[in-house]
């Protein structure tokens, strides 16, 4: 990503500072502070930041401490650094003072509580006093528009999680271990090229498909079973993610019923999908085609999610809180089926618009046509 | 960890209700919830909770969505699991009738503040109103103070990245490159089955090293430099954390002093501790051996930290805010120095105390007695 860009991001965010009412925005969640700095550092833990931006009409700050000011200063070039030595909170009221803030915009979906106290209390105790407002998902639906060179970002992790998925897969045999595959999608990830996984792979075989959120375990692969790979990389940064529900042997009639329906839904949603439409529009086509197959009780989650920089971004693709879909969103559509004790099925690609219709950038590979 | 374990340790912080002045605490950290429910699962993103307990004096609730709740009710057996269908603010107002809720303690260093703010509403709008207590800290603090099975699990963890460790530094050699390092030692804790690393691992050769939280590079290992290696390790919830400075071929003279007053810091923190001292008093110990070196303006982190379900946890080892150390804890000890441009020299050991004086748990090997 070039200065540029960056530049021109910052630019976004301050045109909506008099809407939003504020005169400057203070950053804290990782992916926003890359995005708008091109700043990589990840926070160890929620409660350990790694960095703070202060941004102001006619300022760009990023504040940091001494264990991450020399790549601050490499990476986030737009942007001043300055080093705190006792906490981000403390340095509040010296920035205040530099930036003339009186109206400071918050990330009110990201701040921590005891953190907001502590900031509120130096805010309403400078001289004059700064009002702390809070924003809700701005810079995370600046996110949700993709710039080309995040169309192309992401579409080359997709393509690299695409070619290892394809790997994989044809390399399972009953007797594998649910964990060792997991760890063999990991490893492979990293020997083409991604910095990693975007998360902890999911390989979940026969009734442990029931679980969506299925942590691997020792349970061996089986002959027959349903057996759900949901996998993503981070390459360059930005994520993918994919899910193919595979059998080895012959699969029961019961699961090629369950998988013909998911598939008919995915394949559906993914030919109606138009800029203009509505998310839960599109999850509700799908939806419907699970509930006249008699599985609507099944289809536990959301139809998809947005993705990006975080693996989970807007916009969200489920039942409630509509949003129109634009150009340039890249989402996933998952349709999923579960049976408790059994196993599931669920299948994912991840989409964007391309002249008017959606593109898949997901490859094509490991779908069955039962 | 027995279901007995999980009782006695929510029995222990009800019996902190009276005095935090609350009848139910709302619990969504997830090393917290894990502590207190044995249930495994955690949080994709911050924004993601996969669950909440919610404890009153005779009450022990876990609220989840359907995509966790088989694990929940196959994990945490001592909890009733309530499932959610529409996010755990709106299942809210019916636990409060349920619990006769009046007074709920909220975790204020991890609730966000959108969230708080939605349950406030809830909260003052339910009938009776309920009023939400700031608790800082309070399951945190239960978890400093490990019990046995706790202390032998985080035992194991550092056993078993001591021997990855020396496996690894064994096969240095230059021309290897940081990222790859980095990922062998990855590779390597599971192979010796561990559930993965701790964080990524830092691997960080000459100049790189003088970053604290360098990200391993394409930079090749070369002859006369420190390269810093700072690993840990997960192995079964508890984690480890151990670093070791590597020279390959002769240590130019500076960074052999470094060296020697780096690890002189350590060993002498290490020997002085004692149950009942204070941390910042075993902080200034190690601090004050740089700074007579000459160094004190490069040793720019904390002495140490907690360790346990979580790789940083109390208690802080740092030149603030003072806390008494106590039988039980267990802690990193981990001086450095950091010189711009050149490199740095960083020695990480884990300690707990036994029989009055500090026990190391990390291994003794891999250091240079220059």
């Amino acid at each position: 990503m070039s200065g540029f860009m960056f530049e021109k991001r910052v630019q976004s965010l301050r045109n909506k500072f008099e809407g939003l009412g504020v005169d400057a925005v203070w950053i804290i969640q990782p992916e926003n502070r890359r995005y708008l700095a091109g700043f990589t550092a990840v926070d160890g833990q929620l409660t350990e930041s790694s960095g703070s931006l202060l941004i102001s009409l006619d300022h760009a700050l990023l504040l940091t401490d001494s264990r991450y000011s020399i790549q601050a200063k490499q990476e986030a070039t737009g942007f001043e650094v300055m080093t705190y030595t006792e906490g981000v909170i403390n340095a509040l009221p010296a920035v205040f003072d530099r930036l003339h803030t009186r109206r400071l915009g918050f990330e009110a979906g990201y701040l921590i509580w005891e953190l907001h106290h502590k900031a509120q209390e130096k805010a309403s105790h400078n001289s004059p006093a700064v009002e702390l407002i809070p924003l809700f998902g701005v810079v995370e639906e600046m996110r949700e528009i993709k710039e080309q060179q995040e169309l192309e970002a992401i579409s080359k992790s997709a393509q690299l999680m695409g070619e290892v998925l394809s790997q994989v897969i044809g390399d399972l045999k009953p007797h594998q271990r649910e964990r060792d595959v997991a760890w063999r999608i990991e490893t492979r990830i990293r020997e083409h090229g991604g910095d990693g996984a975007a998360f902890p792979p999911i390989v979940a075989s026969g009734p442990n498909g029931a679980l969506p959120h299925a942590v691997p375990t020792e349970r061996e692969l089986a002959e027959g079973e349903p057996i759900i790979v949901d996998v993503g990389a981070i390459l360059d940064g930005y994520c993918s993610d994919m899910t193919r529900t595979i059998f080895l042997g012959e699969p029961p009639a019961y699961f090629r019923e369950i998988y013909r329906t998911v598939r008919e839904a995915q394949l559906y949603a993914i030919a109606s999908l138009r800029p203009g439409m509505e998310t839960t529009a599109v999850d509700s086509m799908a939806r419907e085609i699970i509930r006249e197959a008699g599985f609507g009780d099944f289809f536990v989650h959301s139809l998809g999610h947005g993705i990006g920089l975080a693996t989970h971004e807007g916009p969200a693709v489920a039942p409630i809180k509509p949003k129109v879909l634009q150009e340039g969103m890249v989402f996933t559509i998952e349709p999923g089926v579960y049976i408790p004790g059994k196993g599931g099925v669920r299948l994912e690609q991840m989409v964007t618009f391309e002249n008017g219709i959606s593109r898949v950038l997901t490859n094509n590979e490991n779908f069955y046509s039962f």
